[in-house]
């Protein structure tokens, strides 16, 4: 017998109710039935993102191809940007652009570390002529989240648009789009969203607009001004992904029913239990003090074969966390923490990494990951 | 109370079945679990293609995400291409060709009918230097099916590329990728194969690989080189759709044990007896000998509001048929029988159709429809 629980960084569990929402019959999407619905989806995704004045748009589409709708509508052919690169998610930011014809200019972050605004300050002011900076709230293959804040006063001081890849960051985070006057900001639903993976919310601030109206870059799926038209009308530019905003509807009204600011704290809590529950078993977080609160990334201790010690787990027992990608792949392990995640959770994803390195020769006390985390949460 | 029944052209009633796999307990993407359904799926989408030797890839998208990587891969900036435009949706190959600098030349057809292969052929013999054709199976705006194997003769006899939107097509109609010589095809989940809108499957056949090879158009979410590797790993380039392709999973198995000859000749019979019953009430078919099995689109008579009772119809029992879109507003009303479609639906559809022309005063005898219905299934 083997139980399910996604520890992943994205997709993450999806609680019953939001799955019996996901479920309902299918409808019509030129109905009022779907618009209503849709619209209360698309006011509950301006409560995500902090903003009065934005609109969010929904498209059918990985978080990538959110990502994607961000650069096509932004900018130009031969505009440079500014990409903060920490990971394989701020790569991506500069591979979009590059394949659209953007000169990009990296300020590259050692894994593991977040970026110093200083750094990028500096950078935009030796580069003439930057349009847009593209930065990261929480770097998913590292675990670090970024002071997007400090990123956008530096970035405002210059007058530049500012993008922001909020994927697997918001609603673990806060996220102030209006406050810190981001422009434009993506997210997938797989991830705080509580949400099946399938559809990338994409926020656009009004300041964003004038950006977007000079924009020579071609799009059609991705047009922002297209899916405006359509949302003032209720409804997506293109056929929506009618049963994944069904249970959009579900999982962002328990959001807004919790509060935002619970959120994040409840959240923070969490991941603070999860960061002390490794630290007893004498681990190291890979990510130090720029550990986010979406996932806890930790070093591999030497002798034991991470990714084995994974795969088996989630053979017998259901129980799912994930290792390193690409150059950390077997340096690295991640537990994700984020969603429909609460203090019981993390007891038992601590549990199953002391099963984990306990069955692979790691010398260690069985119950002291746990036990500190008890002390946190409990006591 | 209302039961809810979906005439629609997509998206289209979903078996139970399928709705519980879409249920089931999401899973992380990373992991041979995924891989296994995942392949199955591919596999059984070659199957509903009719391919041996192309691959389908599958996008989180919509259809029309999907189009727009028919073109921005297989194209370059200044190509040539002709498109076959017979309404809404053979008008969006030409708004995409457009927006990505592809020249077009269109061979308009009128609302309603089928496009004549002699005047493509002529169409092309008349231009120069044409790269690729962009035809429609079964165009959801007028109840058109085109006769792609005719239109395949005629492209192959050129040697260009034949790019075809089975969107609402496949699973209904025969489409025959590898025995008719199509280069690439796409298809949306919500049509003939039951499920849910959110994913784009797009077929690549082997001979489309040279010119894939050759398009300079910018591609990263939607590049179908990358999507190759990914699915030679049986998994998809960036985050799948998971629920979605869980349910695929089930209901693709279905149309397998059903059988796609079965499939296309249920389809077949149902519409037939749709058109009867139609033609009973003295209405008439729009898209006359042209009509497919996908829907049947009929002219609304004289004196009645059809919006406003297809949207009383829906609003008092949850039966849903659907109007003309665009310069057809008001003129046709549209029923589907797709997918997850049996005998007894398509008495319920007309049944729907005699209530909602006899509430609006149009003069017929009650019954003649259904009646005629049943003479043609049951008899």
């Amino acid at each position: 017998m083997k139980k399910t629980y996604l520890f992943t960084p994205g997709p993450t569990q999806i609680p019953p109710d939001v799955v019996l929402a996901e479920a309902s019959p299918m409808i019509h999407h030129r109905t009022s039935e779907f618009s209503d619905i849709f619209a209360n989806v698309s006011e509950d995704l301006k409560y995500i993102f902090q903003t009065n004045d934005g609109e969010v748009f929904t498209f059918a589409s990985s978080g990538t191809g959110g990502m994607e709708a961000c650069v096509v509508n932004s900018l130009s052919r031969g505009d440079k940007a500014v990409v903060v690169r920490g990971g394989k998610f701020g790569e991506r930011w500069a591979q979009l652009c590059e394949t659209f014809g953007v000169t990009v200019v990296s300020v590259d972050v050692e894994n593991g570390k977040a970026v110093d605004p200083d750094v990028l300050n500096d950078t935009i002011q030796r580069e003439k002529e930057v349009k847009a900076v593209f930065a990261t709230l929480s770097e998913t293959s590292t675990g670090v989240v970024h002071n997007i804040e400090a990123i956008a006063k530096v970035v405002k001081g210059h007058n530049l648009l500012l993008v922001v890849d909020a994927i697997s960051g918001i609603g673990v985070h806060p996220l102030m789009m209006d406050a810190w006057g981001i422009d434009i900001a993506v997210t997938g639903s797989q991830k705080g969203c509580m949400l099946p993976p399938g559809l990338a919310f994409v926020c656009v601030a009004k300041s964003a607009w004038g950006a977007i109206e000079k924009s020579d870059l071609p799009k059609y799926y991705w047009n922002f001004k297209k899916m405006q038209k359509a949302l003032s009308n209720r409804t997506t530019a293109y056929t929506p992904a009618i049963s994944l905003i069904m249970a959009a509807g579900k999982a962002l009204a328990m959001i807004r029913e919790e509060g935002i600011e619970n959120v994040w704290s409840r959240h923070a809590k969490l991941a603070n239990a999860t960061r002390e529950g490794v630290k007893a078993l004498g681990l190291e977080l890979f990510a130090g003090d720029a550990s986010g609160n979406v996932l806890t990334s930790v070093k591999a201790p030497e002798g034991v074969n991470i990714d084995a010690g994974i795969k088996k787990l989630r053979d017998e027992t259901g129980v799912t966390i994930t290792g390193g990608q690409d150059e950390l792949k077997g340096k690295i392990f991640r537990i994700g923490h984020m969603g429909y995640v609460n203090e019981f959770d993390i007891v038992l994803a601590i549990s199953a990494v002391e099963k984990i390195l306990y069955e692979n020769g790691y010398k260690m006390e069985l119950g002291k990951g746990v036990s500190r985390v008890q002390e946190i949460l409990v006591g």
